[in-house]
């Protein structure tokens, strides 16, 4: 049943793929990583795996409310991979400048050490998306910023804003991290505007 | 801060939105649906949102061992949806051909409702790749089901096969469901041999 022959015959695409296995061995971690939002049943915490698949399929289905010429597979391919970082360096609801930035560099390390697992090739590819996504230097990265900010207000809807309330969340920080939306798809930022003032009536989010 | 007067411009963009959101809300249940298999640490059983990120990830890893001229995007869309219907049908792990009829049935139907959420347009691709998927009627759909069973190899590998003890899984049950990875990436089938051969030698997988 082994085939020795074979991976002598392309020991190149052998070594590969013991180096894709390694990385998505690795990966498979993400799915022990929690966030701080919860199902939209309010069952438990939501981890950053499934939150991965849950915004690259946002993606697909919102991408026609960002601007016009994205490209889908790029979009959808950086969802993919924008929280693999969390990994090493966990999932942060920061608001704290400082931390923000401390936060930064332990990505940044992350994402070499884990996209360094993959052939050289694939590395590199993963690293850029990475680093684009990080640097909203595209459309397409303002617009998966856009929709990794609109799925966590699905599940602030759908469980009345209780994360909020439990984590004293303001206003302002709410709208100061939703103003990539604005940017990106104004109609998304409309709709996440009707959520936010929902929460802020009911008391779930703080005024300020 | 709400914007009525959009609302009334474009009223047909609102709708879509709100299917789009409706569909979305939905398919956050996925990640409620326990599959049989183990997190590569052990520590839980998987479910099928973030099974349905570690697939969609590994595609974009492993394409390079299936046929050439793969429309990679497409592949990947097919696996971020490929278990949407386990939302009403639940996860079946069967051997037995009249259950797995009946599960086809249901999934069918499941499919239906589900992606019937979003507006004609997106629910007529969704529907269109889910039926690609399951009949494996295209270069993208036979690798798809292949990296649909070398994810779970790569957990069985990770903990030793013990989910395999568990059910009592037999040797020719897993080939059967292992064909598929031969028929579409010949390199991938044989790092799946050599993870069966390691399961069966420990007694994990019933030899027969």
């Amino acid at each position: 049943m082994t085939d020795p022959e074979h991976q002598t015959a392309d020991p190149v695409a052998a070594e590969r793929l013991d180096q894709q296995l390694r990385f998505l061995r690795e990966v498979d971690r993400l799915k022990s990583v929690e966030r701080q939002n919860i199902l939209a049943d309010g069952s438990r915490r939501e981890n950053s795996a499934e939150h991965s698949w849950h915004v690259a399929l946002a993606a697909l289905c919102l991408s026609e409310h960002g601007a016009a010429g994205i490209d889908r597979f790029k979009l959808v391919q950086m969802l993919l991979l924008h929280d693999i970082v969390e990994v090493d360096a966990g999932d942060a609801f920061l608001h704290d400048p400082d931390a923000l930035a401390a936060q930064a560099r332990k990505e940044a390390a992350a994402a070499e050490r884990i996209f360094g697992l993959l052939p050289a090739d694939q590395r590199d590819v993963f690293l850029a998306l990475w680093h684009e996504f990080e640097a909203r230097s595209s459309p397409e990265s303002v617009l998966a910023h856009a929709i990794d900010r609109v799925q966590p207000a699905l599940l602030h809807e759908a469980t009345g804003g209780v994360i909020w309330e439990k984590y004293g969340t303001t206003h302002a920080q709410i709208q100061t991290k939703m103003g990539v939306v604005q940017e990106a798809a104004p109609r998304l930022w409309r709709w996440v505007q009707s959520v936010i003032e929902r929460a802020l009536a009911a008391g779930r989010l703080r005024a300020g």
